[in-house]
């Protein structure tokens, strides 16, 4: 069994479009690429109310991983770890161990000159309050820690919404605990693209080819270059080895290339085939 | 009280991190532009029982707009359809203006060479085929319809993946029918930025800017540029005029200015201030 992930965006600029959820994309792409499978992503507001019903309905789909971004900083509305606690039904509280990690912090700030005192202020203080039971992790470039706690079968992971900052905790410390669950799987993917042949024709030939590779993905989405339309057509596997995951893509390529050219259709591996490569 | 509108994103190459979901952002910001509130935005994968699944939960919601996107193409993974027939628990079938859409583009295609044949195969019979009691809507530029259907106070909405023609059937036939439930409301944005101000620093400062200005909704976001830290300060607010949605913005930034000055920051009203506007 695959283990799954879900992905929550906490973060009214999310909601009113003033962001791209590029966070959500890039975690989607590395614990894809770790054999991890993404079975939904959720973008809430940053009310207390809002985040814990997400919380809640995740730990209920008994989603092995849950991770946020978002809602960690010292303002007002960061307000994920309070919607979590809320969820747990647990308290906020100083965490030692977080507290250590951000005193350090603003003792660093004030020592570089880029602030006047390192006095844990409430809102600094706020970033080392969690819920209870959980565990602060490192933040190698921010402030606030990340905060990870484990919930019957699941964890959940609170991660900042700075992509820098996020991106660093999940490598840091994030990617080590997902590959040791899923081991050595290797997520594969390509795509080939097709003209002369519409999506409506292009469909039975999909059709067959994954029929004949149950292990392959196949998806086609239409394209356009300089009003030109066209398809690209996207193999994805998962696989114990790369070659093996190599080795079934390539043969579903060359299956549904051979039906797309029998349909009178062109194929092309690269997106522009007069470019040198 | 204001309309509620929550995103459902279809697709695989979300959750597998191929795409980055521009869709969403783009629905968020002109349905905000317009005094809607986008409560949620949950992305799923192509399989039916994970579509009727999320339509199931905003319909218990009580949530009054659902628009979707993604999976209306003629191909074996365009469910969207399927799966919203299931949560309604009601049958797919073919639907007399959506085929006399359907095949007039086929024609037009085949009269232009683009295709050989204007016949109404099973990959294209299929984007005619929609949930019993639902409407198709015009796509201004591709083949597949958006569908609408009412369901008690809500109403459902599945538009094209592809993000030309989902942009085209909203402002044609969707932005229309937002615009007539919100009537006169203007939501107005605003940033300004800010240096030599830790978050921490600037959070009380928020708090007392928002308290004082009860229509206003303020969050900072830490940027850097060229390395050096600083932050955004985001004003939004909605309101029944431009008029007073820009004086309530102006007010609450004035404010917001002079409480940074006296505790030593700096305020620029512009991204770059050495670049002449």
């Amino acid at each position: 069994m695959i283990s799954q992930l879900e992905i929550i965006s906490v973060g009214n600029e999310l909601l009113i479009g003033k962001t791209v959820n590029t966070n959500a994309t890039w975690l989607a792409k590395r614990a894809t690429s770790m054999g991890i499978f993404v079975k939904r992503i959720t973008v809430v507001s940053d009310e207390i109310s809002e985040i814990s019903k997400i919380i809640n309905e995740t730990l209920r789909r008994k989603t092995r991983f849950i991770i946020t971004t978002g809602g960690l900083g010292p303002t007002f509305d960061d307000k994920t770890l309070e919607g979590i606690a809320n969820a747990l039904n647990g308290k906020l509280e100083v965490n030692r161990k977080a507290l250590q990690m951000v005193r350090e912090k603003y003792r660093a700030y004030a020592r570089t000159g880029k602030i006047e005192k390192a006095e844990l202020t409430a809102p600094r203080l706020k970033m080392a309050t969690l819920p209870k039971g959980s565990e602060p992790i490192r933040n190698p470039l921010g402030t606030a820690p990340g905060v990870i706690v484990n919930v019957e079968d699941s964890v959940l992971i609170a991660l900042p919404g700075v992509p820098p900052e996020m991106e660093a905790i999940f490598d840091e410390s994030i990617a080590p605990l997902l590959k040791k669950e899923t081991g050595q799987v290797t997520f594969f993917e390509t795509s080939v693209y097709a003209d002369n042949i519409m999506e409506s024709s292009l469909a039975p030939l999909i059709d067959k080819t994954m029929q004949d590779n149950p292990f392959i993905y196949i998806k086609s989405h239409p394209r356009s270059e300089e009003r030109k339309p066209h398809l690209e057509i996207h193999f994805s596997t998962t696989a114990k080895s790369s070659k093996t995951a190599k080795s079934n893509i390539h043969r579903a390529v060359s299956l549904l290339s051979e039906l797309i050219k029998e349909n009178s259709g062109k194929v092309r591996l690269k997106k522009e085939e007069d470019q040198p490569s």
